[in-house]
């Protein structure tokens, strides 16, 4: 059974992804959860996380530091400490910084995985 | 269907609540999630969040400012900005700023609603 956990994110270790710097702070592997997981990542300068969807997942995105943007279907936002993004499951996204410093986000998924065998029905 | 959802955690109105302010960011309600609510919430100086637990959801706390605690059976840890709690279902918990000031804090649930149904089968 999952039991309550207490941490400091500047205690856990980033691993390197495509788009940046990414660390799970909650998630079934690291805590036992089975409905969310929530992730540190940074977006490096010139490596735009780019368009992909989750199937059967839904994440937040929550802007720490750094200034950057999110895409979707041909539109782009702004975003910027305090902005959130909530990107319904299976719905294309990408998100990256602007400029020449990494963007800071945290992100929330759920459910924890994503479900390619149990998603909205779309052609994936 | 859900749309992705783009705004400012500042352009959102706080809630008052017994042990501070909060304030709703994602939810089935002002978002249309499934699987996740992301609130912020201030914990009020002399306001202590007392102990309780929700049945069958699991909750994360991610501390953005300020000083605190979290308490559950009879243990308390401190909490400062970058501090994470990882609560799971049905696991008492109290939160509580220190001192003078409010502690802020982003909450992630999941799902967005209790279960009081299908809860881990305590006797509640």
């Amino acid at each position: 059974m999952a039991e309550k956990k207490v941490l400091k994110e500047a205690d856990v270790s980033f691993k390197e992804v495509k788009w940046g710097r990414t660390k799970e702070l909650v998630g079934p592997a690291t805590a036992g959860s089975a409905h969310v997981k929530v992730n540190i990542t940074e977006y490096a300068p010139g490596r735009p996380h780019e368009l992909h969807l989750h199937p059967g997942q839904e994440e937040v995105i929550f802007i720490l530091s750094g200034e950057g943007y999110t895409e979707s279907y041909g539109r782009r936002r702004e975003l910027s400490p305090g902005s959130v993004v909530y990107i319904p499951a299976d719905t294309e996204h990408a998100t990256m910084t602007a400029g020449s410093e990494p963007m800071t986000a945290l992100i929330v998924k759920g459910p924890p995985e994503e479900r390619r065998d149990e998603g909205s029905g779309r052609d994936l």
